[in-house]
């Protein structure tokens, strides 16, 4: 069971964690990163408590915890208990979700292990956009697509920001860099994956002709705007489009990567 | 041709449309509210030119009105020219977008009108929040929807954060309320739709075998957390599900309305 401590001083270095938190996620290769896994709120916190991820400590009131004390029963961390305000002012803004966890990363998981483990997954390239990205693992999570590959110009999924707009499932959803782009995406056709492009592109096959629902695919998008590069779509084995109304310009990144998912699942 | 006209006084009273932004979409039937219709940024402040918004004035810097040159050839409005101090001191907050435009509103569409002259409509309920709200009227631009109709607990699609998120969509694709919940669906049905209600409950149809390509088809969908409320459901011709892995809770609202206007347009 995690065991409560009351904080009251702002000073006290056991929360120490949990301080300057907007930036206490960056990637601990980067200067001044320490790579802590955040998450916020009752739901995400959950979350993070069930993933991979090493629990180092929550904060929150006491409301809050003792929402979750369910969750915590096999977790031998302490639980910082503060009033609003003191927690504002450890972390460096108020918090209306009341309750914070932290974790190390994990390992990181191996493509290879991952190409082999799954049945459906996405791809991406050049999503750099945190809420496109958090949105997309969320999206992932709820559509049953087993893992997500990031190609170049990702951001970090594991951002205080993408954690909480993916509801927590970056936690969930198992991620791995392709390091040798677009050449990795044979991977996926040596395991028998047919690797799907999303593009608007005229000569692309509309989505729901392209049967995604049979045996292994992958699903390949890339940035709103910019879209995926001509080198990625020529290394994939089909181009799909979502067939849009005339004049509109484009999806939401992650709007369309659901309906693709849900093509994938069975549509 | 809108005609430049330059704004170096903050108290300038020529502006004053564009004065204290942050209230001035407010309904005209609620108090303080002027009920203008506002667009941000070079892209939306094009679709309100293009839609039956009846524009006002522009609002911005040079470089900005100058880009929209060939949309403001036909329009007979001044178009005020500032430096982005000016503009920021004006409007109360510093706007990176760069140009505004205001317009009037409308008048109202009928129900019975926009049912009678389209094939595919949204149907929304309780979507109070202003994101979700433009965010479903871009993914229905995007996927062929002709039209939506907005029945209790709706917000007002034309506050400035809706015509935002919706990419200036709320601008072209028609609206309506309903205003005798749920009996007013039988409209729809009247006229030969199939409405379908979108709703995880476990005697539903899942979406991709629900047909709704097929002729005159509307898609119901109520707010994330609460869902439709049981007599819009019952007053629904179907319920139709979008498929979920295990433990997910749900989609956001217009993500999921995304996947449900695929499927109408043809999956």
């Amino acid at each position: 069971m995690a065991h409560y401590v009351e904080i009251s001083d702002v000073e006290d270095p056991r929360v120490d964690d949990f301080r300057d938190l907007s930036r206490a996620d960056r990637r601990p290769d980067r200067p001044g990163g320490r790579g802590l896994v955040i998450a916020e709120g009752v739901v995400v916190v959950e979350r993070l408590v069930a993933s991979p991820y090493p629990v180092r400590a929550l904060f929150g009131v006491r409301r809050r915890i003792d929402e979750l004390a369910g969750q915590l029963a096999d977790l031998d961390v302490p639980a910082y208990v503060a009033d609003a305000d003191v927690m504002a002012r450890v972390v460096g803004f108020h918090l209306n979700r009341g309750v914070l966890a932290v974790a190390d990363r994990a390992p990181a998981v191996d493509a290879a292990d991952l190409i082999a483990g799954s049945r459906r997954l996405a791809v991406l390239e050049g999503i750099g956009d945190h809420e496109n990205l958090g949105a997309l693992f969320r999206n992932a999570a709820a559509l049953g697509v087993d893992g997500v590959l990031l190609g170049p110009g990702c951001s970090d999924p594991l951002y205080r920001r993408s954690v909480r707009v993916s509801m927590g499932h970056v936690l969930r959803v198992p991620a791995a860099p392709l390091t040798d782009w677009p050449h990795d995406l044979k991977l996926l056709r040596d395991a028998g994956y047919r690797v799907a492009a999303l593009t608007p592109r005229a000569d692309s096959v509309a989505l729901h002709a392209a049967g995604l629902h049979r045996g292994r695919s992958a699903v390949l998008l890339g940035a709103e705007g910019p879209g995926l590069t001509e080198e990625a779509i020529a290394a994939a084995d089909v181009a799909v489009r979502i067939p849009m109304a005339g004049d509109v310009d484009s999806l939401n990144v992650a709007t369309a990567g659901a309906i693709a998912f849900h093509a994938m699942s069975g549509c």
